[in-house]
């Protein structure tokens, strides 16, 4: 039996979490609050603290590498499926009068905070007091990530995926779940209803068809009491993730790449595909484009970066969003482009400088001898 | 200045490098000698004490990753070129009335020692007493190594790079080393002259096109009494270094790929070139293949593993290489497929199990959930 931790142990043990510097005060706005950067005492990571109020951390979902194998190893009821959105998870909350998007690191996120009112109608606040909606923010113009799903085409879009209630751990059932989505026209992630552990063909047609279409992949959800979950993503998503990481190939851990190679070559074998030409172009392109793109800013520029663009409805929130990525990045240097108003919003523009990728090509474009 | 170590240091440091585990003594066939696990007190790794023979180990060259600009920061006169060849480095040297070929790590190996009279003629070791024959060997059948050089296709060769002394650390003259290798019939690596550091452009067209024939690059060494050297690799190279390791991606150091990906990008940008279709599709499948080929193996066997195989002359020979890598590789189980006499010699063949692969396999394919 997994331990229930209630928002009053949370509130209890937070003096000692704090000093421990488990949690870490933070402020937005002049709304003071706490937040786990990471898991402690069965407290999960993320989980924020606003006065009384406890917003629990979204927790961990397990990934599977073998489709058949893993549904078979974890499920003992039906499951209902649902899209797996390449974005970032957002918990959003109201807080006193304020409605605020956390972070999967409780970290109120000036961006999505800001855009809430262009993301989903928000009047399910007024109604159910206490709602936490928990939703992936995903498209090419956000903050944090390069790669964003092919069919947002624009800006960002939210889809949701989860209920929480404040003070509480865990989700709400999933017809419930069904019932407020629908009641307060909330944007939801792509449905694929309810399947049996034995309908497996049907599933992989799913994930065949997410694949063919550069979609990410598929979280699987329990239908019963313990609502276990699952999550498996297709082929061509790990190659998604090796394009948009190429640039940035020093700077992350390498297992990052070995990973996602391992991850794709099981897919193939579970699927009983081989590796087309095409797949291998489209493998061999994400390494070398992104580091071709990388040596070039070099040469040009003497720094390599990714660009990033985001709007917002408030120039405050964008300062306010830009300070913190600068203070979040330790070893990645965030520099401002543009800020102005364009069609409505602010488009901040900012550079994310990648030092180690920059110091490396900065020696070895001058000759730098190695010892391997 | 360097500083020069002469034998007499080594043998006397000796009893103290033994004591603190820096040398360690083996046995081949009643024949006692130490050899140094490590660079140690400028001792380099490699060396071998045979009584007070002292066989330095073979000098670290280093890499340039861009061609002109390492060229141009490590060069002060005009230096030769030589084809880079892709197999293991041996130094062959005369002990009392045998002849013997060390690895770069100051081992005996009892398979090149074995087919040296297959390998080079050995006149060479009784007109010069206490010359040293350094060489590379390559082929498909050694077993070390998956990669090989395109041009041997069966079996192995031995292509001779430098000549040293039995008791002096450095490299003979290379106007020395010709007149040697012409005047003993030695193999030796492909040579391509003396150039002009100015002469860039000669020495582009030339990586070029080793570059397009698969080969692996060239060595340059300094027309001087410093004998300054460096190595460059072709583009291509790096994709081979991959498709021989993809199978073996779990017992690597991850930056094993990534340096090698890194190598390729600027080997494109310095000589203009953009990944072409079929470089991509290389890369991809470099990657995939091997990959494939794992999870096959697994399926079929439940263990991953590469199968080696190498012709000696004498039976015991080939004994004392397998018990070598049984001894040798920790984490890498050695078995014996095959030992059998075919067309005049002893065919060995045994795997390599990778034991990281197959348990991660293992664990993966049976639905196992992984948090990241």
């Amino acid at each position: 039996m997994p331990i229930t931790v209630t928002d009053q142990t949370v509130l209890q043990q937070l003096p000692a979490a704090l000093e421990r510097k488990k949690f870490l005060t933070k402020d937005f706005k002049g709304l003071e609050y706490y937040h786990a950067i990471d898991d402690w005492k069965h407290i999960p990571r993320g989980t924020a603290v606003f006065g009384e109020q406890v917003v629990f951390g979204y927790p961990h979902i397990g990934r599977v590498l073998a489709l058949e194998a893993g549904l078979k190893a974890h499920f003992q009821a039906p499951f209902w499926a649902e899209e797996k959105i390449n974005g970032f998870n957002v918990r959003i909350a109201r807080i006193g009068d304020k409605i605020v998007a956390l972070t999967r690191g409780g970290f109120i996120c000036p961006f999505t905070t800001d855009r809430l009112p262009d993301l989903m109608p928000l009047e399910i606040f007024q109604k159910e007091p206490g709602i936490i909606v928990c939703a992936e923010v995903a498209g090419p113009d956000n903050p944090y990530l390069e790669s964003y799903p092919p069919f947002v085409k624009t800006d960002i879009q939210l889809f949701v995926f989860d209920l929480m209630a404040v003070g509480k751990p865990g989700f709400f059932p999933y017809e419930e779940k069904l019932t407020l989505l629908e009641k307060y026209s909330l944007p939801s992630v792509p449905r694929f209803g309810r399947f049996e552990i034995e309908n497996v063909e049907a599933i992989r047609h799913l994930i065949l068809d997410l694949h063919q279409k550069w979609h990410e992949g598929i979280v699987f959800k329990e239908d019963s009491e313990r609502d276990h979950r699952a999550k498996y993503v297709t082929g061509n998503s790990n190659i998604d993730d090796i394009r948009a990481a190429a640039d940035n190939l020093m700077e992350l851990p390498p297992e990052y790449f070995t990973n996602r190679l391992l991850r794709l070559a099981l897919f193939l074998e579970e699927n009983g595909l081989t590796a087309s030409a095409t797949m291998k172009q489209d493998l061999g392109g994400a390494f070398l484009d992104g580091l071709h793109r990388a040596v070039e800013h070099y040469r040009r520029e003497h720094r390599v970066y990714t660009t990033f663009r985001c709007r917002f409805r408030e120039k405050e929130n964008a300062e306010l969003m830009l300070n913190h990525l600068k203070r979040a990045s330790r070893r990645i240097k965030i520099v401002q482009r543009d800020l102005h108003q364009e069609e409505g919003h602010w488009l901040l523009e900012f550079d994310r400088i990648y030092p180690h990728l920059t110091g490396m090509l900065g020696d070895l474009l001058s000759g730098r001898m190695i010892f391997d």
